[in-house]
């Protein structure tokens, strides 16, 4: 296993540790149990946002703190759900006094243990509202999750309710829009090499030199099938067919793009699949009017990309242009 | 050979596609010959600044294309220089009569090209100036150039000289500005693995599953040695060594303290980098006053990484902190 780790057991404390050093302006890393929560919070009469999920998917969720996307973010170890000590403490301390909103991504585990940490909180007169992100046509049930599986969609969750709670939205508009983002939200990915989770030491699967995983998770787990090498253009169409398909999008509707790179893809190669991925839009009548291009929600180091598609309201559309201040999206502040 | 690709003929031009259908609101893509530059160029009255160089280290150079810092980028093809023809085209048009500085990075062929188009440019009664960047203390000479190879550290002169030439520095002061931040810049990388030129079909040498190769430098090309695997924090003060024996930093230094990832490497052990490397330079009396952590000059989907350091001082500080809107850098603006 070739990793700039020092252990297994370390690799979380020691990134967070980096982190905190790094971007200490902008975050506050608080350690046993492990959150990262903006260094400005808690910020008073505001909604706060929380989510988290295992670690190994950065910049997602804690590169995503700070003004206009997430108060706090909860890591787990990677790839493996945060615990509810871990989602209590977060959501307390970031708590407002306007009530607080989890995000969180279809998997059993961390389904559970948001929930788990909310009743806590709401036993302490904190109201708080969970909204699940399930936006993978890949697959309905999986290895980790019930139903269907909560990928690079989160982001645009993220960022979306983020601007808009940073804008005064309260507690009920805000799920509302989150419920909105993710309904209007679709995800698909495809994979050309495995990731090796460092606990595990080896490949989490195999594939042949010619093979490529159709339809992956964000863990590694099974997609849909192991299908033939293709060129850029036919994985671009690959991975727009169910998503189109699933979401009837109609000629008109305003979108927004988003081509992930799922940690060892290349930008030069994620800008190969946006080419693609709009001409396919376009032919579809589709407006593509606000994009995101980059390894946003990663794999450890998979080789391997994803497309999100986001019908968008004006509502969304103004909220994802708001000023957003985090280590990885930042714009207009 | 496994790559989002439609053909090794194809990347760079399918690539400047993508980009030009992104970042339509902060480039115009011109193609034969092919350059990237601001939307909004050229600022008249401003002094221009271009760089480029071969294609596979995404985003340098055409994702540091617009306000605050470079004017235009030249795309080579993958680890190939950009021809005259290139160059001088994006000159003339990103001239806005206040002179132009070429940012060059250390390889034979770039710097002959880079000067004979800025030989043609004076014919044409432009002032253009050349600053060659050469931050690599691993080796002497390598197979593309003579001298040290200009590395990750050309992304802080770029963004330097860029904030400083927004903000209406002359051609004079920057090209000192240039020259003074590449003398105070000093990087050294790493690999775990290696990468595959498109056209080459290949991997560009090999590493036994217990190696590193130690001073690696951007285009995969041979480094100091080949050693064996290490933990991260040994990596770190393996990388920190050289660079702070080589420019003399004096405790009390202010420094910026940037970590950048080959394009395979996960941002997680970028920070587990980072972490080290802070605490390194803090033993040493150093004061880490900004940092940049993440994949910004790489080497296609090479697992590896790279430290630089750069002194500095007031006016620098002061540029790095002006506003910046490129696809791949941008704060305050």
């Amino acid at each position: 296993m070739k990793k700039f780790i020092n252990s297994p057991e370390d690799v979380v404390t020691d990134a967070l540790e980096g982190m905190a050093i790094a971007h200490a302006d902008l975050l506050k890393v608080c350690r046993e149990p492990d959150y990262i929560m903006r260094a400005d919070g808690p910020v008073r009469g505001k909604v706060a946002l929380v989510s988290g999920g295992g670690s190994g998917h950065e910049p997602l969720h804690g590169g995503f703190v700070g003004r206009g996307m997430l108060d706090a973010a909860c890591p787990g170890a990677v790839f493996t759900s945060p615990t509810p000590d871990q989602i209590l403490a977060a959501t307390r301390a970031v708590d407002g006094g306007a009530g607080v909103l989890h995000i969180v991504k279809n998997y059993t585990g961390d389904v559970m243990n948001f929930e788990m940490a909310a009743e806590l909180m709401q036993a302490e007169g904190v109201d708080v509202r969970q909204v699940i992100i399930d936006d993978d046509v890949a697959v309905k049930d999986s290895l980790y999750t019930a139903g269907r599986r909560g990928v690079a969609g989160t982001v645009l969750a993220e960022r979306i309710c983020g601007g808009a709670a940073e804008a005064g939205a309260d507690l009920e508009t805000l799920t509302a829009l989150c419920t909105e983002v993710n309904a209007g939200t679709r995800s698909m990915g495809i994979a050309l090499t495995p990731c090796t989770v460092p606990h595990a030491g080896k490949p989490s699967f195999a594939l042949a030199e010619d093979e490529m995983e159709f339809g992956i998770g964000i863990h590694g787990e099974p997609g849909r099938a192991r299908v033939k090498l293709e060129p850029a253009d036919r994985v671009a169409e690959m991975l727009m067919e169910p998503i189109l398909e699933d979401l009837p999008f109609s000629a008109g509707d305003e979108i927004l793009l988003f081509v992930n790179g799922m940690g060892g893809t290349p930008l030069l190669e994620l800008y190969i699949l946006y080419r693609k991925a709009y001409e396919i839009a376009q032919q579809h009548g589709l407006k593509v009017s606000r994009h995101l291009v980059g390894s946003y929600t990663t794999s450890l180091e998979m080789a391997g990309a994803s497309i999100t598609l986001l019908r968008l309201t004006g509502a969304m559309r103004q909220a994802w242009d708001a000023p957003v201040l985090t280590p990885a999206l930042r714009w207009g502040a």
